[in-house]
């Protein structure tokens, strides 16, 4: 069997996707494991070039990431991805298509302090009406039934998110309940086999 | 470093590239390598879907193709791509992409005999004018000047067109030497001595 897992973030933009999933992708590697993060940008240039916002587009886009995700999770390796990915039923259409080892990890935070906070500048693009098809202002985004996991940044530090996701994947046995460091030291050899 | 490799398919529609790249995986899978087959169906149907066949949209999917096969190739993975990918460039920049690991696989075949073959009847109706931009009747296809494997479906079977790759794969030290027959003897003979 595959040690592979599929770790799909979700959420609004600036919810805390790419951070934390940055910080859960150097704790996997650290114990030994195979990690690829496709985050929105890394997907829109490589696979997703021309595609716009409507619904249409946007689960044309996640459905690309669900099969990359595929291709590497019954390969042995950890696919990290990190897209708002809106619409629930896509998301399930790819939880689906990874067969099981698909972990949903739902950063959520109020559209208040993602507005405020506004990394980006693009939050006050957007209700201004300069961007337009923004989730969370425009656009829809339906929130999963039953995540794995629920981050939220207005609360938890990004290292506590992380904390947080890397507890349920030691729950589901997807990672071992504690690293020795014996246990990653084979993990290590054997990737480099 | 990694194990895997890609092994890249090239040439026109007929010439072979699926029936020996599916020889070639079933040959890898015996050997306990991770493989993964991107054809042009599989491929259109999960990254390429909207595409047509215009210069720009073809190196579109082809970069695609590329940007699969490195997230595969850098997991130990061998992604195997078969695609009749005519642009030379692109095929290059997937060599680059992939750093080095890459082994251009050129399915050469007399055009007459393919269409001639013509196993989906394609070629009668890009002759006729029913298909526009077919790959060498009325859309270019641009060899390979230096491509690591030449097979002919014209003059070899399937197995042969095979057997010639994963010489080439020994021979780069991709994959482990194997005991020929006659070696086998003369070691047994020694053995015996």
């Amino acid at each position: 069997m595959s040690n592979g897992f599929t770790l799909w973030f979700t959420g609004l933009s600036g919810a805390g996707k790419t951070t934390v999933s940055r910080l859960v992708e150097k704790e996997l590697r650290a114990r030994g494991f195979k990690v690829e993060v496709l985050d929105g940008d890394v997907v829109r240039e490589n696979l997703s070039k021309g595609l716009g916002f409507s619904k249409e587009d946007r689960d044309t886009n996640i459905r690309r990431i669900g099969f990359v995700c595929e291709l590497l999770t019954r390969n042995d390796v950890v696919a990290i991805a990190a897209a708002i990915s809106p619409y629930r039923a896509v998301r399930d259409e790819n939880r689906a298509r990874v067969g099981g080892r698909f972990v949903e990890v739902y950063c959520r935070a109020p559209i208040e302090v993602l507005a405020e906070r506004d990394v980006k500048g693009l939050y006050k693009k957007a209700l201004a009406g300069e961007i337009k098809n923004f989730t969370g202002v425009d656009d829809p985004y339906e929130p999963p039934l039953n995540p794995e996991v629920v981050i939220e940044s207005d609360k938890e530090t990004p290292e506590q998110s992380a904390a947080k996701v890397m507890a349920k994947l030691r729950e589901l046995k997807y990672i071992a309940a504690r690293k020795t460091r014996k246990r990653a030291r084979m993990q290590k050899a054997r990737n480099a086999e």
